[in-house]
């Protein structure tokens, strides 16, 4: 056709397994019109797998290279590429990064220097890597549409999860055994507990509902609190567990997001999920259900990504933040229900009097559990991250304010209570 | 941000549930900058949805508006809708069309159409409904490294495989029942027969591959000559049947393509498409499978498929067909080999030399079945559709030349034969 095709010529941050995976995949694809020109690196003693030219420790070698039209930021240190990042913009090259840190900690800035300096930032490794979920929220999903997404975001923490309910190992032993496979790192914080999964939220919530927010505002936990009883309690009652990150428009208009474990029937889409992979629920006013699925970790799958925001540079792809600059905004809520189950070492934890409705309990020497109801905005509070409390979701874990009923809390369950703390 | 949106004023062709989905959408959807600026119909005397100034049965009020800089064509007969699209895509307005039957049948036309009057020309709709593959493929598989794609393309036959599998129906029982829930058309042919898979085979081809075929070139089959016996067969095997359609790029580069009945294991993503619905795997050298699932048909999906379209052309969005017009072509071929179970009425159908190697039979008063491995130029001859032979493929269908191995026929079978037959 007649359209004109960008040459790239790359400026390369990092030459990890995503890097050197990206050189190889460059060399191989003439039609992509890309070239690396150089590549900055920390460490100049190690061994490349590429001529020794190539290389440089000097960043500015490539911010202030005028033939560099790109830079792709592949490295571990979010205050780095910081620097990195918004200096490329702000002199007017494009950037593709995979730092999830980085956007999400970041992201007001960095929507400012798109928008001053009118310069395309993609970032599709960042979310669910080769999962284009970014893209399709940005562009097919663009409309007022959008009811929901439900995403399994995280591969470590899903891995461990597997492993615990498949192969009923305990917790630990499953984080052991994704350390041995490569699927956690060996500081494993950022993945267990729910940091690395409410970057990605942030993300996603930019763009499917253009609600610019920091992790930090966000609720959200991850998988280091569950106990080996609440994978028992999710096997009798047929469900997995799964650590999901969610976000949906209310019937008020408001967006509800968070991340939090939560139980998923066999049969659902995201039981389907299974160890490193990712997958994803879309849910549109018109198509209904969509379900996105690929490995969302790893070298060449972060690769393929970032492969594929060079093709989109080509043509002068960006995105456009359709949602964030309409005139109607978006806001989150926190004023919904959800249905939870949460377990504690005995009855004199549990904090009855927050619950809106009680349901079902159980409790014996080692477990106290309880399901029922709680406001959202309880969980702003620090009880259910104390002591060995756990919380999982119901599934259809959000009731609405019109649909919830309250009734009178389980009149045993209270004089349980008062029996065991006198 | 600073990117130019530009108002789109829309010309429709057709209104019925797709067409008249998309008018209610458009009017609630302010942000899409897009109106219907008039509508042709057929049945001027039908009562409709909308206020009467907006229809005309003139398509050239339509084609003829210099206000109009996009059409959407929304009809079901493949010619009229030949006339319009291509008059449209000469005089220079964008067009959106859903008509699978349509973009197969005249795709090199419609290609020459964009290349030489420079329009664009999207059709998301017409593949796998919302599900947003043709973009994807396009977009976000646009390098060398795409090994093969397979889909459950067709929801009517894949309700109707269902309902054999999970209820004990009959086929015939199953496409009543299909035709009753509106799953399938009163005229089921084009369904059944596999036609509508291979136009979207060959739609999804051209994304994919860069391949321009007619769909009659394309080996395919439906699923109206299985039987119950072949069914029973699966069930014992623990397989499930669906209809898929897959192109797979082999080791010398160029690529297998057909839509045939295939086996699928329990556990794979293509035994989870259940009922009406599509998927799609995507399989790439990089990012490994990935999967695609959403509802295939049906008034709102395709509405809003073509909704996405509009959105796109909106920032002049366009097919540009990178792989097709890319120095290295790829080419389909025939040279390679499948797993293949066919049953048929008697042994003394059973064309047996044709044959590279039998590895499983049996019969019965009622079938005769053989398991084992075909050269795929076989598929081109007619022996397969006659009678009441059926065809279904084994899981990992494809043999590549490479890695088939000749091993002598069974010699019982050869006796079998030569008993019977006497």
């Amino acid at each position: 056709m007649s359209i004109p095709q960008k040459q790239l010529t790359i400026g390369l941050f990092g030459f990890g397994v995503v890097g050197e995976g990206l050189y190889k995949v460059l060399n191989q694809t003439a039609s992509l019109n890309a070239t690396i020109r150089k590549v900055c690196i920390k460490h100049p003693g190690k061994p490349r797998n590429a001529p020794a030219e190539l290389f440089t420790t000097d960043p500015s070698v490539l911010l202030n290279d005028p033939e560099i039209n790109v830079i792709v930021e592949l490295i571990d240190d979010a205050d780095a590429a910081w620097t990195i990042v918004s200096s490329a913009l702000s002199s007017g090259k494009a950037v593709v990064s995979a730092n999830k840190k980085l956007i999400a900690e970041r992201l007001s800035d960095l929507l400012e220097r798109q928008r001053v300096h009118n310069t395309p930032f993609l970032y599709e490794a960042a979310c669910c890597a080769s999962i284009p979920v970014i893209r399709n929220l940005e562009e097919y999903y663009d409309n007022d549409l959008l009811q929901g997404l439900q995403g399994i975001v995280n591969g470590s923490t899903n891995y461990i999860l597997t492993r615990v309910a498949e192969d009923g190992l305990n917790f630990g032993q499953a984080l052991k055994l994704a350390q041995e496979k490569g699927f956690a790192e060996s500081d494993p914080t950022l993945d267990i507990e729910g940091i690395d999964a409410v970057n990605k939220l942030t993300i996603l919530l930019t763009h499917a509902y253009g609600l610019v927010s920091h992790p930090s505002e966000l609720v959200h936990s991850g998988i280091h609190k569950l106990h080996s009883e609440d994978a028992v309690f999710a096997k009798e009652k047929q469900y997995d567990i799964k650590l999901v990150a969610q976000a949906r428009k209310l019937k008020d208009g408001k967006v509800a997001a968070f991340v939090l474990p939560q139980f998923v029937r066999k049969d659902s889409l995201l039981a389907d999920v299974r160890n490193e992979y990712n997958g994803m629920i879309i849910e549109s006013g018109l198509a209904e259900e969509q379900f996105f699925y690929g490995k969302g970790a790893g070298g060449f799958p972060t690769a393929s990504a970032v492969l594929s925001d060079l093709s989109a540079l080509r043509y002068d792809y960006r995105y456009e933040y359709k949602k964030l600059y309409r005139e109607t905004k978006s806001v989150l809520t926190d004023d919904f229900y959800l249905r939870v189950y949460v377990s504690f070492d005995s009855l004199a934890q549990v904090p009855h009097a927050l619950f809106e409705r009680i349901d079902e309990w159980s409790s014996n020497d080692r477990r106290c559990t309880i399901s029922g109801i709680l406001h959202f905005s309880r969980l702003r509070d620090a009880w259910w991250k104390q002591y060995n409390t756990s919380l999982v979701l119901y599934p259809e874990a959000i009731v609405e304010k019109e649909d919830f009923t309250s009734k009178p809390k389980a009149a045993q369950l209270v004089d349980i209570l008062s029996a065991e703390s006198v």
